[in-house]
């Protein structure tokens, strides 16, 4: 088959050797953004009509095409030739194919510098507004798994060292909380992201009488982007973009090393359903927590696609560089990394067994409520580093002794510090013991349940800002 | 001198080994936390007089001891001991030092994983708005840089091959631009940091009768977090911080990269004032841009500084692990590398002598108007791609013939196709060629002289709103 | 179709859920592994068969399914099924297909970890080869075109200004020194994983006689690994190799930065052919370099590739975690990555033409040989400070006058130090200047051509031991 | 205080801006080359005076004071200024105090650009050898207590689940394996800078009649470098020296890991010294894992010195630019941290307090020796994967009965398959099950012997090549 024309093939004499094609290419790579390309060009050709810059009918006639086109694309059988380099003039051939010479109209006053730049945008807030819904959906469900175990107690770590008890609910709120940031960051990123580069030509604008309003307001931004330079040269809504996913994938690696090691004999405190585990061909005995692991292990790999974007950028005068072909490919791996982590985690974490009495039974730890034994003496006026250093000699006590904490009589308490008010069998309740911690974010039960509605109101909210904005036209 | 005793030395038979001190301290780091570690103490005395967990006289006490101390933090002689291993016991060891033993109760309540959470939410805050100043003055110097170069013309480039003119005005705004999104990031980081952590203690609050609200107001914070848990354990605050400097250092690295093109014999655009740049040891002649080389290159360090601590958190269990010590180091290496550069770029730019007729003469480079000249065809009603293709022949034929493309006449034109208007004299005149450019965000002289009208409006309120920031107590 | 078995489902009581299996499957990736894949299984078929671990007459029968399985590979029709989850069963079950239950003997004594482990292994030594080879080949077009152009004369840069005249040839044998220690650390490389980890078992080895020495011997390894637990569970060697990839390819970049500096109408140094350089879509004059914009870009995805696997790794207890199998898809890329961009610039350099005039004129100037009057001081026992200080001095005056350095007599050469020898006019001249640089190393003809020399010896030696290292069975 | 003068001041008219001398500044950093600025320095005037470019007495002049200032460097009492920018230019000015006019001769036919390539190859040499020592005296300790613990059984994990048993000799000497292979990069490195830059000048060499061989010789080298613009221009070195040290500190971080997994309640498998732990401000009982932690997290910190140095160098133009003074920063930080992970992980381990007890109970668990079941099958040539499914049924027999696998009777293992041999209890002795994994590389008894005297051997050869490299002048 004859090479197909270039677009650019005017002032050119030879042809474009083969091996820099392919390596030139990138059609296989932004068909992802097929969608988002039919999009802007539809919206730029009703433009190109309504202002006059090319007859009114051309326009229809290119609106329809590309209307069809559009449809292929959803259908998958738009067929991609990687010699027409990417995923614009691949459109632009189809609708020669379909409506001929009219066709070439469509790029009238258009680059696609300032095309590429407006479909980027269009993927990034459609982005963006898809990993907030996979956050919400991941939060519903540690929301529905905390209050299940509202009243499922477990230690609380630091250093790996258990600390001190905490309901399991408080401990699931946790994520929540964080994963409620990353979704802010997605919407203020989608918020930054409201101006359309339609319009800015290859770098300096147009000569022709375009109206970028029009165009603006028919793809769902607030207007125009104020800068044409800067419209085709920046890449910082890409960068933000994977940061924003490489610091939900890190809270999803935390998330996720948590099931792993709970999964473990030596934790015990759940067991992944059998959907979401896998076993070992050679040792017949072995359930696996491969799906958290991979959440883990992928986090590495989205982290290593913003480092790619930042390097490429860095050091790139104004204003498009062929290098920032480059800056799809880590976009959307890293969406579709996220995307796919959170809904396999929201899986895995519905269909979750806790075993309650594992956790219970660590949580019984009598050294974890020693925080409560130097408080108990704080209460008594005792300043707080003296009674810190009275409860570790207790401690170092009942551990070179091998005494349990909780069965040290009043006066054994008392030959450590007169002030004690109580034995520790009564300051040592595991369920007084929480109850005790009762500030705002605490993990006492009415704290937690505060917690728990709070969090119901939240979701409801992100539903319905996520619902109106899937609105836009 | 004796080793000074551990806070947490109850339980512990065997001294810490030295090397280990020396591997575990952070106090040459954290130094930076100083003031606020003493602000967040101080705030949490009083609300421990306030709420009768300790005596007013013991609170009173303590602020007033806080208070001395601070003032030797401001004055740079606070004494720091690396076997204390921190700020935090740094501080409360002078403090008992200055007040004796009642510096053993302002602990009460408190956990150095609360401490130093509140610390750094603290310093973060601080570090936006220092960041948004250092932005908003290096934009100011943009401004008025542009506006005394509203009619300088120059290339505009792409693939660094001169594309089409622009005005100095509408390039250096397209910076402008770019640095006010990064001050959006750190304005979102701020509000989304809004929230105290103080009273979180180790990780499941407190069984003391503390008032999160009150200390949370005393410190500037809108109330309290939400999940003590989430609230030791996070760091997503440092990291969107990092994240907001490495962007922005990228936007700085090409500025800084066009200062260094720009600066070469071959541009010869520009000369950075002497107190700007620096000679070489051995070749007498040269005058090199140090200052935008080293800003270019210390982009690579904040990028460092981000994965370093994205692959710190990444993985990490719930709540506090020591590895996350490791996450003030980069955070104040970021914060210090930024505000450097856009404080010398500032002063780089505003003494920066531009070489308008170099600049001018490159613009008359009458290929870049090729695009106009398809243009015009465009607007006879000539489909756009059939236009181009018109125009690379004729581009071609200059290339091959040695001919100026603006001495083409209208027969000639016309021979490559009969609808050129007229000769290419009239349609390539550089200044009509700018004006032309008539679009919003274009480079038209009307459009930027409402950008730069625009640009100062900001200015001004970007200006308002860090007033009122640091008005916060 | 049915979900086919899994090997592993013996304990398993629900199916996997569909989105799990999605998430878990590298069918799509490793299929670059499926050769070596293959020659491990015939080499541990035909050991359990020499060892008598199964029937002769069953290893024969795997072997030669094995080895249909091999031709389908090459010729790109196994058909690979994502449920199978990776490319290890789907090559078992494709080996059922054609040769019955037998083919449930190949995985004796062997775990996919042992397997992948080999494979990977086999993987790297080939791609390390590879890149040595795509090193070589460009290595020898810089040579090629450094003899074309012994004799070129251009300025060398500091800062990008203009320092010192240097021959092109020198300045491109600068690339072929690096390029020459990247080969040497893929050498390193290879060597160093030339141990077999097949027959560690899953981790700890197998109970059934097996002969490590035979296979390690038949996959051209040079003895069996050490240590089970490390065979399996360490992944430095994919480091190691991803380290090589991305500093060769930050080499690639800085050749590549210089030809998108030396394409532009500044440096107007050269001109890629047509066949490597790409046009715009809007404006019909443009000719980019796209080629070299492109290795530079792409330098990133590999430094990212780098830091993907470094982050995954990162923390990992022994032995195997499902995080390794995130190793294999960012090696791929950067060896597909280094592998074509040498191959495209070793193109690019081929067939560019260098404007020999326009890097004369740029070499002229005069100010670079002020260090070379400066060592005429030194020459007359002037201490070197002084005699920079001197120089310094006279091109002040020169750039203040606009008087040519050269034209300068010998009479204000002395008003400037009475110890100058002679006139600026003779010490001067271009081609004494380079002359005069005659240490080893340096850019005089005689060491230009010496380097030559051993640059062609070496080129020699290298494919030497390319061809013998290919020739491992 | 006057500002000092700069060496380069002559064309200057202005002053350098005070902000600017802060930022461009490096002494702070640099101070790590003094010593290796001083020797390269010493070589260099010994060597001007030999060839008569300077007078001899000259030579001895500059000699002498150069190393009065190396015992002020070795005794920390040399003074440094930043506003001379470096190490360099601080050390000619003190020479200049010391011996007067006479130091103006030092630089004479040298760069900084020669220079500091130099002192940072000489810098990497000994930093590579210091980091090859620390890893051997960590391997030294990882012998001595593999060899204590020949007899320690303990489970092997794959995904974190408990799967095959092995001895606790054979775990750590994984890591010993590992740790081999990253003293084995350094040695390359040291190899591969085995170069010497000085006499490269600026990048083109130098017009005086310098012996480059002989400071080669003296400086350890094995002969000058072969170009000049490479030479003062590639920073591969520091490149491939920052990968070692982040794959070595991904290997500590693994080991680390395992300490904080194992020091874990749940796990117990050891409890660290006092000395190597940490306690908390807040709770008495805890002893905290910091050591590990740290490692564990520093190792982000190496790793974004490694992304910092290839951001840095990607897409520079030949030959030295300023960004390369940023190269030193992380070079040393990722040396010093690599250098102390090693020394406290060394001390971390010697001290540690092995529970074998705790060990032993979780080998126990009889479903680590399901694969030795499916293995006695396949011995009784039931194909492996019909073995593997037999075994995966009863493993799931006993999880839902919750019967012990090794109190299955012969009549009930052939209920399963009729061809076990004989009872489980017979085959699933924890003793005879290491000693059936008799491969080489395996976890029998005698194969680990070997192993450890294989070991010895390697320590032996490592220490020997060690000291020799020292004794280099």
């Amino acid at each position: 088959m004859a090479a197909p024309e270039k677009p650019w093939g005017g002032r050119f004499e030879q042809d474009t050797d083969p091996a820099v094609e392919r390596f030139t290419a990138s059609v296989h790579v932004d068909r992802e953004l097929a969608r988002y390309d039919i999009r802007g060009s539809i919206a730029h050709a009703r433009m190109l009509g309504r202002t006059g810059v090319i007859p009114e009918a051309d326009a229809d006639e290119l609106v329809r095409g590309l209307e069809e086109i559009g449809r292929e694309v959803e259908a998958g059988t738009l067929p991609l030739d990687p010699r027409l380099e990417d995923i614009h003039m691949n459109v632009e051939s189809r609708l020669r194919d379909r409506i001929g010479p009219v066709a070439g109209r469509l790029h009238t006053g258009r680059s696609r510098n300032d095309q590429v730049a407006t479909d980027l945008a269009l993927y990034l807030r459609d982005a963006a507004r898809a990993m907030r819904a996979g956050l919400l959906e991941l939060r519903r469900v540690l929301v529905r798994r905390a209050t299940e175990h509202l009243d499922t107690i477990l230690p609380g770590y630091t250093h790996l060292q258990r600390a001190q008890p905490v309901r399991l609910a408080h401990h699931w709120l946790a994520f929540f909380e964080m994963l409620g940031r990353d979704a802010g960051r997605f919407a203020d990123l989608d918020r930054r992201l409201a101006l359309s580069p339609l319009g800015s030509g290859a770098l300096a604008g147009t000569t022709l009488p375009l109206d970028r309003d029009d165009t603006a307001r028919a793809l769902g931004f607030a207007g125009p982007t104020r800068n044409s330079m800067d419209a085709v040269g920046a890449r910082d809504g890409a960068l933000e973009f994977l940061a924003a996913c490489a610091i939900a994938m890190v809270h999803l690696s935390r998330l996720a090393e948590e099931l792993v090691l709970w999964s473990s004999s030596e934790f015990g405190f759940v067991e992944l359903a059998d959907a979401y585990a896998t076993g070992s061909s050679l040792m017949p005995q072995k359930k696996n927590p491969d799906v958290p692991e991979l959440v883990r292990g992928k986090t590495g790999r989205v982290i290593g696609d913003l480092v790619a974007l930042l390097t490429i950028v860095k050091g790139l005068p104004l204003t498009y560089n062929r290098d920032l072909q480059e800056d799809k490919e880590p976009v959307f791996d890293a969406a579709g990394t996220l995307r796919d982590s959170l809904a396999v985690l929201a899986g895995a974490l519905a269909t979750l067994t806790v075993r309650t009495g594992r956790m219970r039974a660590a949580a019984e730890d009598p050294l974890l409520l020693a925080t409560d034994l130097a408080e108990a003496l704080v209460r008594e006026a005792v300043p707080f580093r003296e009674a810190h250093e009275v409860v570790g000699r207790i401690v170092a006590h009942c551990v070179s002794t091998g005494a349990d904490l909780r069965t040290l009589s009043h006066d054994a308490l008392r030959r450590f510090h007169p002030a004690f008010p109580s034995g520790a069998d009564d300051l040592l309740s595991l369920e007084r013991a929480l109850e005790r911690r009762n500030l705002p974010g605490a993990t006492a039960r009415v704290r937690v349940l505060e917690a728990l509605a709070a969090a119901e109101t939240e979701l409801a909210k992100e539903a319905g800002s996520l619902t109106a904005a899937q609105e836009i036209p």
